[in-house]
């Protein structure tokens, strides 16, 4: 299948199916009904309060943002229950959190005690507590206390805390650790139950790990982002089929200087260098046996020697990226399709909010 | 040194010392003034219309851009010398192309015969002809015809072209490859000048090679794009040392897990993933042993178990990024200083500028 872009759409771009984005929410919503667990997606992926909205709508209880600049947006869209999964801090953000919690149910994260001071002093006078989950390293290595008995310790200092109140656990694991989050969550929340008198939400991620999640899970709710766009890492990781992708880059050929070598006009301005772990920038749809070996600023470099059939100068390719989230945030607009009809350009809602 | 943030500048923000750029501009200038070449700076690096303004106030000839889109911020700021180094393709770019050129003196490259018709095409019936170099590969295998011989055969189909005009020679190449450009360049000419008529510009570029750029070359233009930030590949490359570098990038510690991890509120959606084949994602200015081991896309994890002395939390520190000209595209506005005073926020002008 090849798509023809509508007039007006020019490359590089990346195109959504909507389709396959309705297909991507609703297998995941029934998925985590059927274990009894609250979805909330997280909106780094799409960055479109059209998303979001749809996520909510097919049942998500909120919806996960990494900055307040991002909460911002998804608020003013109506999105009224938003974890923030971020240590907030200084007196600039905090002030602009306690504004937007004025608006909408916000919670946000913490793991460390002068993040909780600066939020108590922004909250200590506000009608309602801030929510405050302790974010827990069951083996991430990025943020989170260490140790269950840490965790009990900082929840039993937000509950005492003026402004704040202890709202549970959160963790990002690495993919395919349920079994660790299991055993620091179980270990976890009877002694935050005793520090800080209750312990209930329990907050996990990831779309890695997402199709295997556990029964009987100690887990309230979690928080995929990539799954409703899919891309190449989780292809390889056996998290999707190709078919499961929403998202391509759509990209010109400009140049074939030697037989075996394509010019796209896509370069790490559009398609990012995250590899991911992976060999290659991407891969072509059409072409599953090219390489896209490098990226400049502005052009992508592309091996077809292992190809028999080759792109043409002019032909526009269709570039699964190896990470959805990171390209989103590379383009002011984004092309919305079903399976290469309906092409329409809207914004990218949160592109850029790093605050 | 540290630079206290003034009041409004938040983190994660990339800081551009002017003074650094002013004195980057002046060397640069001196340098091919030297020479007897013109430069024509690449814009890709600041996307900053009063940074290309300062540029050509101190001698430059025009500015390099690399999209279309780039280049009509640039003409409406006043810019009336450019020359777009890429492949423009397809009637609706080249449409755009021929509305730009109505208002300034344009050239782009061509390394195709597909390319050149489609120029062709769309100046036809232009008042002016389209200037149009024939783009080499000298040895940095991204695009360029592949041989003196091509570049003259592809000269001659464009000064036969209707509505264009043989311009010259471009070549991107490799770093440190003078002798290549001059080899490949001193046997096109003569070829292009039987083919063409002419061969009037010679262009080639590079920050990594400026500084050993030989006298008495056939170049006559110069397009260098990072010189005016410098960036940690750079030093890397001995082409700057770090009191050279313009842009750092204001981060805040806002965790810190365990002893020997930092987490940075930067992530690749700031930093960018770029390694330009060095390990470690930027380096702390006043933290020089401490590692970027990884990013997240809104964290920086840091490794710190070099140091003796530890970032805390609250903590606002200075990452010099690998690759300064992907790092101003991740920002809508960015902040300008003189050795930490005057700071100011300003809109990058041609962020995201990809069509």
């Amino acid at each position: 299948m090849s798509f023809r872009l509508a007039d007006g759409v020019e490359t590089p771009v990346p195109l959504i199916d909507e389709a396959i984005v309705e297909r991507n929410i609703a297998r995941a919503q029934a998925l985590f009904d059927a274990r009894g667990v609250a979805l909330r997606p997280h909106i780094k992926t799409h960055k479109l309060t059209r998303f979001a909205r749809m996520q909510i709508a097919a049942g998500a209880k909120g919806v996960t943002c990494q900055k307040t600049s991002e909460a911002e947006v998804f608020v003013a869209a109506g999105c009224d229950d938003i974890l923030i999964t971020f240590d907030i801090l200084g007196p600039a953000k905090t002030a602009r959190l306690r504004r937007l919690a004025d608006k909408a149910r916000l919670a946000v994260v913490a793991d460390n005690e002068v993040v909780v001071a600066g939020l108590s002093a922004a909250f200590a006078d506000a009608a309602r507590p801030l929510r405050v989950l302790v974010e827990c390293d069951v083996g991430g290595a990025r943020c989170g206390v260490q140790s269950p008995q840490e965790a009990a310790r900082l929840a039993g200092v937000i509950a005492r805390s003026a402004g704040l109140a202890f709202g549970g656990l959160m963790t990002y694991p690495p993919a395919k650790s349920h079994d660790k989050v299991e055993a620091f969550m179980r270990a976890a929340k009877p002694l935050c139950v005793a520090s800080a008198g209750s312990c209930e939400t329990i907050s996990s991620g990831g779309t890695p790990s997402m199709l295997t999640f556990p029964e009987g899970s100690v887990v309230t709710e979690y928080r995929p982002g990539t799954y409703i766009y899919n891309d190449r890492s989780l292809i390889a990781r056996g998290a999707c089929a190709l078919e499961d992708c929403a998202m391509m880059v759509a990209a010109s050929v400009v140049s074939r200087p030697t037989p075996d070598r394509a010019i796209l006009d896509a370069g790490s301005k559009a398609l990012t260098s995250d590899l991911l772990g992976m060999t290659g920038y991407g891969l072509l749809r059409d072409y599953p046996e090219a390489v896209i070996t490098g990226l400049s600023e502005e052009h992508g470099h592309v091996d077809l020697s292992a190809c028999a059939r080759k792109p043409e100068i002019g032909e526009v390719v269709f570039v699964v990226p190896n990470h959805t989230c990171v390209v989103t945030n590379m383009f002011d607009e984004i092309v919305l399709h079903r399976g290469g009809a309906e092409m329409r350009k809207v914004r990218v809602d949160a592109r850029g909010k790093v605050f």
